[in-house]
């Protein structure tokens, strides 16, 4: 895995010291849960991967811009009774933790209904009080031949 | 001004009490030399923006992830001696400030050389030692029409 990884133990909420593997798994597993959601479809399963608020933005593939929580969860439930099924290979992941937030960017293969193509994508979650790590940001962009 | 801001006034590197409209300020003057050294076409001054690290990302529109900072400056050297010339008109700007990083999102609408459109723009930026807030990630993508 590659990405630089400057975790300043002191900055976490809780006080304890934590290894960067341990910090790094829990990431790894919130990107995770986003792309198990996606390829569910299932849009309860993608609300509890954001963070609820206003801070949120997400930029699907050739969107404009979607801030706060309300519209980008209406986005995704639209996507998901929307046709196609998509299935993800995810590689070339990389994440890098800098205190309570954590940025992820990885290339999404999509292995759609008759159609191929590449996603770019970063996708930023930040450390919540009770430790979960919540998304507040999603971009993705399509990778031209 | 859209955009949530939660600063946590203890996480700063200095302890010292600072407004949220200095810290977003701060932001946006940063984002604005990322613009300014782009339309400039100034690869100095868009080095000088970066945060010159191995957790640094950038995604051109259409492009696969650059990840780490020679890849990255080298990419823009070569932008900025191809052709066209771009001039951007930067809208529906939002910034969020957590802690020491921030991200921005922008419209990035693009007049160029008999060439329109619109992209929308990430950009993450880490606030330094020093005061500086770096550009970590940036990640653009078009907007279809």
């Amino acid at each position: 895995m590659r990405g630089f990884c400057p975790v300043a133990v002191g900055r976490f909420r809780p006080t304890t010291v934590r290894p960067v593997e341990t910090v790094i798994a829990e990431v790894l597993a919130a990107n995770q849960a986003f792309y198990d959601a996606h390829e569910r479809r299932d849009a309860d399963a993608m609300a509890a991967v954001w963070e609820h608020s206003d801070r949120t933005v997400c930029i699907h593939p050739g969107w404009p811009i979607l801030r706060t929580s309300a519209p980008i969860l209406d986005s995704w439930r639209r996507i998901f009774i929307g046709p196609g099924r998509t299935q993800f290979i995810i590689t070339n992941e990389a994440v890098s933790v800098d205190g309570d937030l954590a940025w992820v960017t990885v290339e999404e293969n999509i292995v759609d209904a008759g159609a191929t193509g590449t996603v770019a994508a970063t996708n930023v979650f930040a450390r919540h009080a009770d430790g979960r790590w919540l998304m507040v940001l999603h971009h993705g962009s399509p990778v031209m031949g």
